[in-house]
């Protein structure tokens, strides 16, 4: 089940970043939507090593086959296999990994769990994992469209480091934040983040950063009331993503700071439908939608493959030093807008569907 | 499902707040562990209403009786179900809400999800539903404690409102926390953080504020690679609990702030074995855990309930004003710690099993 | 997850056959519907020992409460906890198995998979357990009921021993059933089968036999292509049942011996409905309804406890005889009937949703 | 979640017989197990079509591809991903079918379900997605051979149409039913069973038949109390194979007609060991292994594919005839031999983990 999200909208990946290929299996998506493999290739090149000057050269085309599922351009309501293969693969930029265990990477402990990795790479732990759950989400997507055809989202890099973009989440638009190469739809932040990772890059150093992400026109009473709010359910799938290191949903820490007299969204009548004056609560009340926008925050460390000689230990427990060889990213958040939507988007599908069965 | 968590150690909650009672039932817990009513009672104590001054007087003694899965002191390996009376209970205090929606409460949002609601209460949003979550949460305690004795867990509250505490997090005890009714173990900022609730309580409003939870001699490999990593499932244990808006691991969002080259945990041997020098990942590496301490916060807002008239509007959708008059606390942090423990402990005890199957 | 049953429809048993009660919680029951005690109540007591002159003696008045996911008559939506007192235990009536394993019992697995078990009485392998199963199936009938008003499911006796009825699965009625004490609505079978029943009694022996159960009126389209076919999950519910040695469905084990040519279901058009001429297949075809009649049957073994003095041996590993002293069926089908249709009713509710979500 | 199967070795199947192929995802095997290719190949040609003049010609070499978690030979405890391509598809063979359903297979309930349906074959209820399991299986049964290197399994042809072989449940080897091209390790029966096949095949008509397996040196204490007995979960693998009507377990259905002094399993020590003197239970009591052979039997229907006209209606409601023109097999049972392995390893392997976590 490690690899198993959703209840309904089920999706399991598989594939190591070095291996065969990468791949899910979408069970549970519903018949008759409309589905095409550029549906699924134009998510996967927003997420695709090589896209633009800042992320990583790693040459992959992560062209993708849909090996199933789908007939004359439409799903068939059985499992849908997509499956990505690898090729540029070095495993020979690996060769120090085989007995030495890189600085807050996941090598230790894999090596700790399973007695074993894959160490020609990131394993399950590389990004390339990914590319499945931004193939599933490309999938969810197609469905939400025809099923709550208003509902929008959109994420974005609200920032790198220190630098933090003036947004509206009421009008910001995906056209705005495609048109920057760090995605984020601020031009004077976008321009100052661009810069501040290229002299990461140049000085063999990488940033974190925090990506906002906004659903809005969502229908009310999506979530479930106690395990499985709706918060509850974005936050595991926000901080199953690689590099991940926090959630805020609405107000988010910020609201520990206020009193409820300031936090308490106020009910009020907005075109015959009930709305709130705020919201400070994210769109979510109780783990279930109010109709309101859904705003969340993801927090997202350093890369943690830096250019640079660093202290480690290696498999035979003596002290070493490592020295990363291998092609990343001096700052994920670019490539992980389209991850972050995608699974906003499997959270939302699977309770969509769940919410259809419970009504 | 909604009510549902954990895979091996499987917990199912039940209960309204003004209904014949709440409870739990675990499933998968493992057999002959010593357990009796006290182990659980000790910790519902800690969450129960009216056990200080700055707490909601609601006078429930919330007394847990085990109807099943238990035979002569020891667990039989069978669902164990757990049985707490509602006995305090004044649902004419809620009147108003079976016409009127209280503002950031989830009133409105069962409304429109289930065309239905217990309007005599919270329902299963009121915070009685976490007395099963602690229950089984005990149950966890001493399964771990068997099977990881030098296992120790501690959660406080690091800050309230603006007023935030200085915790050592290699050294914080639970008795220091248990010394404080506010269970903040920094005595300053305590007796600071209960002027503060007071006033809240004189003034009808309420404040919220951040717990956070370190979790020491926790065995290397727990947590899964992909979905199921610790950190997700903590993340999503942490944003079930009412009034929670946030969640943060390791550095947490103030590590989006750093660079590679600061944040990176360097490996060192220590005492034979593999540690890190800083902890900014929190115990947690590639979602499985290093050895290093877990460390982890949840933001929670303010108590929606405050003593003072607000907007809303009606379940006819004509605009109204409603004066909240039940029971409630100022401040639900004090009382949320024991549920951020039993949350954790459910987290740790089900990977805890599904590392023994995986292994 | 050993003892839960279903996916959107959810059921969680728990109770010992000694101890404090036994009971089920529901969760994933749609909101709005009505329900009482008494519509448990009238399942429960088809179930309850002491009901006819051929069941054990055991008084149990088996009398429900409903403890949450209720209100007002109508269900919220909410898990629904029932719960049920255990009486008339006896636990001095299995001293003897503290020491010794009665033949054909659960006693010695469950020392040997728990190294632990509650020897007064069954525990969770005793029929009280099913308790739990047929209070659910009441819940899953009233949301049947309101969603697929047509659908009448009736299962009754087919065979006792060498005694085999003759009924007609296209008419027969629950008021036929429940006429006999034995629940054959074949009313000279079922004189014949009551009176073996009695001479088992004396005896101090007991019989198996198989029951049959015609589910008709079902909607077109439930169960799931693959592995969650709705015969797969029919046999596992089925087998799940204590004391059931085989599940048929449609031709079953006789079906193995026709040729395709005598076996297919001719189809045809039947006031404007795609229809079948024969029904070999039960109802069901590639996993899913075809709108014909489900009829399946389910074989019970003899009870296994006998009045007998019987070979075994001890917990120490030394030969032993036992004479069991309890009360219990010399035939367990009368009493089987509601279970069979409980656990039909769960699956076919679980399916009904599952579909309302996929379709 | 409809093609998913296990709780810990948890198997996803996907593909039509006529698309890009087929496949599995196994997630939760145990790390550092020993597997090639060639593993899964063994069993793989066992299930293929072509093996032998009485099974289907169609020429599927059915080569399989592990795409992941398999490193340097050993399992990394990451997902599985095995595929295999489609190769001899003739969609054309099947144009009748895009208007008219076939008499018992699932073109009806397929398009009743899901409004769409791959017609170019049986899509997912074809026997093709078998090769997903019989792989699954396949690994599994590498997992047993080094958990519980004793234990052995055996299925075979146990009956087909009246014709029934005479087997040694203690004894029967694998190796005596690889040697006859139907599966049946008894030489008379076995050339029996060929002629009638070849007879049906000539006829364009075809049968059933019943399938037997032993599993012997099974540990104690395998399978859930309540609803996850073992021999449940083998009903719902077994039901849920294509064409099965039927599952019985130790002495099944005759066990209804026995009464309990022949039935119950006397318990006697034989080599320190706590056995049963007879093993009607089947080496199952109260839904946990006793350590003795595991024994049951699958009823399977006539293959549906007959080449005769048969009445049937077309997908505007009209009567109609059709003749079916693809390579289908005559008798399905010498092909079920390896699924019915599979299924049985796939509960087995899944069980051992579980007992391994909660014991």
């Amino acid at each position: 089940m490690a690899s198993q999200f959703g209840v309904l909208f089920r999706v399991a990946t598989w594939g190591e970043s070095h291996g065969g290929g990468v791949g899910a299996v979408v069970d549970g998506c519903p018949p008759r939507i409309a589905l095409t493999p550029e549906d699924i290739q134009r998510e996967l090149d927003r997420r695709r090593p090589g896209q633009s000057e800042i992320v990583t050269p790693r040459d992959e085309k992560d062209r993708c086959e849909i090996l199933s599922g789908v007939f004359e351009g439409k799903t068939l309501g059985t499992p849908i296999s997509i499956f990505v293969k690898n090729e540029d693969a070095r495993p020979e930029a690996y060769r120090e990994m085989q007995s030495a265990y890189r600085p807050s990477h996941a090598d230790f402990t894999y090596e700790a769990k399973y007695g074993i990795r894959n160490w020609q790479g990131g394993g399950r732990a590389s990004a390339r994992e990914t590319i499945g759950r931004v193939a599933a989400g490309a999938i969810a997507k197609k469905v939400l469209a025809e099923a709550v055809p208003a509902l929008e989202i959109v994420a974005y890099v609200k920032s790198v480091h220190h630098l933090e973009a003036v947004i509206d989440v009421e009008t910001v638009e995906s056209q705005a934040v495609e048109q920057s190469i760090v995605r984020c739809p601020d031009p004077k932040a976008s321009d100052l983040m661009i810069e501040l990772i290229k002299t990461m890059r140049k000085e063999g150093n990488s940033v974190g950063g925090v990506i906002e992400c906004v659903v809005r026109n969502v229908p009310v009473g999506l979530g479930e009331p106690v395990f499985d709010k709706l918060e509850a359910d974005l936050a595991k799938a926000m901080l199953s993503l690689p590099a991940t290191k926090g959630f805020e949903i609405g107000s988010g820490f910020a609201g520990s700071r206020m009193t409820g007299s300031e936090h308490n969204d106020l009910f009020e009548m907005r075109e015959g439908r009930v709305t709130t004056k705020t919201n400070y609560s994210g769109g979510i009340q109780g783990g279930i939608t109010n109709g309101e926008p859904i705003v969340f925050r993801v927090a997202f460390k350093p890369t943690a493959t830096i250019l640079r000689p660093q202290q480690t230990v290696d498999v035979t427990g003596s002290s070493t030093e490592l020295m990363a060889r291998g092609r990343h990213d001096p700052c994920v958040l670019p490539r992980a807008v389209p991850m972050v939507e995608a699974m906003a988007l499997l959270v939302l599908c699977d309770h969509w569907l769940r919410q259809k069965a419970a009504s």
